[in-house]
């Protein structure tokens, strides 16, 4: 993916408005749903263990987010996971936290284990990951910069044999080989609850639009970082900010994604 | 109801200042919450067997949405709707994604049985509580409009002894012998998650200010689609216009609503 | 704390940017993590057995708040707050709707019995935890005016050995011998939901940056009521209330506190 064809990858998704099912925290259901209504795609949040394997095999993507995990909804996750492995649909992990707790970094692994397509996280999550000690984060914040996560992030994709995106200042997204950068975004998504789940979501419907995941992943985040950057023009706070985001996704046009992101 | 007196459904509705008792779904929590305040109601989420059947009667209406229904979680909407039944309290069903997985299905179906007052849904999920095969949603989202479903929504409403509203561009609102069509609305609400949502807890509002079913839903959906109208004006995409709707529910006045209502 | 020093304490709250415990209701996850963010702390949402013990003892404080209390949450409130006890770490109480149900009563007081730094409820609540009969809210609003809950307020800080905090027109902070009120807010914090449930998190926050629980109590409700009268400027309804309320929390500044804050 390069930045001229960031604009095709968004009208490819807008065309398709796959169904992204959701399987993610408390915190973002409401703000992950409308950020993926004002992309393009169709969100559902499905969690129940009577359904979710019912319901995994119709969507076009999975996006799995531990954030306020508990066993009931870990159980789901991992059922969800595998009825995607076996109908074909890639799935996108956010390990919110994972080396905050044990259990996170467990589940975490447990789920890395079902073969995701993408893993986004923060510098401290992808290193937890990778194995790295005495870099946890400060609960869900990262203690650490992305750039000194590229090579847990290198390392963790050869041995999970996946696409791993490491958010920060600037992005990186490793197939293990490659290493793309994108330098776009705004200090302000830092002020705002869920914007990282908010990129996992948006990386997921790339996904469901039927991009490669290495693809899907830089063209999630540099829609993102794009959108923060018109956001924050006019916003006075976190909040009108948060607002202004979601209004620039719905109105992402093909000029300021060809001008405005900075692959590197 | 007529058009002339919606707005004496409105004030009814602020004077009495229903308390509303709401189980309904993780996404749509804080915003169907703010939304009842701003139209004048009393709010109130509880979901827990140890107390779901005492609060029930407490209220002076009951919402049963199962957008992200579980087994507790359907127990307590099963033990809170008897309870409610016993009361006198009258209830509404959301049916969300009913026919996308048979679990949604069957609980909806469980849930008809226990008398709600309305029904309301999109043209999918009430056809597949009416039996038709070949309509399922994608996802949350309705495959079919709202005038696919008018037959649909009679049928179920003459079985299930209830009212039932089917919203679309032009919303319906039947009780098996009358059908009132409201052509109010703006295709925005659609690009924000819960508006679906937002629209049953109103007419659930309307309930609870002791409106008959069958005026309440239409009050309700009334409302809903002349507050959209007001919101879409000086909107810059779908977070601004959520910003706006519930601010215009908070300041719809009688002459907007004597003006602005298009019942047919 | 005096007028004067308020904004000393928000200037530390920020520059230790204290990780925040939240155990609390699904309706105001989303607006409880964007107010902690906004005025400096770190959120952190986590309530699942496996974890809960491990994770208070990592942070600066522990709020609790039983607006959708059920059996396992309770449990992991319980588990947290002992956990916190053991460490050192101070917690705040928010008895959502206590009195409404005997089972948000009994939860209370067994929450109660732990030992919170500080307890934040409206006057129903209040009054229902010090053994008042005959005061109950209408679901999670106040039937009373906080004046009526000051004598209240004083019993149970005695009895409980904590800080009572009662919200309303003017708020009261006690500790069963002083009695400080603080004339700040606007009405349109009712029209909110979660705006008593943001209040008790943003006292968290000062208990998590150092404050003793009387000083932390009275810093958290004079700079809400601030930023609500900033807020209302401009505001067209409640939801562009709430995000200039948000937005007001990050750009609070030092004269703004000084010349605002009306504490008696």
């Amino acid at each position: 993916l390069t930045q001229a064809n960031i604009a095709d990858a968004v009208a490819r998704l807008r065309a398709r408005g796959p169904l992204v099912h959701n399987i993610t925290n408390y915190v973002v259901m409401n703000t992950t749903a409308n950020a993926l209504l004002a992309i393009g795609a169709s969100p559902a949040m499905v969690h129940a263990l009577p359904e979710v394997e019912a319901f995994a095999p119709l969507a076009q993507a999975l996006v799995i987010n531990i954030g306020t995990l508990s066993p009931p909804w870990v159980e789901a996750m991992e059922r969800a996971a595998v009825a995607a492995n076996v109908a074909g649909v890639p799935f996108i992990l956010d390990p919110v936290a994972a080396g905050a707790t044990p259990y996170r970094t467990e589940v975490s692994l447990r789920l890395l284990a079902l073969r995701p397509a993408i893993v986004r996280g923060n510098a401290s999550e992808i290193m937890a990951l990778a194995g790295e000690t005495g870099a946890a984060g400060k609960g869900v914040d990262s203690t650490q910069g992305s750039d000194a996560a590229r090579d847990a992030a290198r390392q963790l994709a050869i041995r999970a044999k996946c696409v791993v995106a490491v958010t920060g200042a600037i992005d990186y997204v490793t197939d293990g080989e490659r290493m793309t950068g994108i330098a776009n975004g705004d200090p302000m998504l830092s002020r705002v609850t869920g914007t990282g789940c908010m990129a996992t979501a948006i990386c997921g419907a790339f996904l469901g639009a039927g991009l490669a995941p290495f693809d899907a992943a830089i063209a999630g985040l540099a829609v993102m970082g794009v959108a923060a950057e018109q956001a924050i023009v006019g916003a006075k706070g976190p909040a009108s900010f948060q607002v202004a985001l979601i209004d620039a996704f719905h109105n992402l046009d093909d000029a300021a994604l060809a001008a405005g992101a900075r692959l590197q």
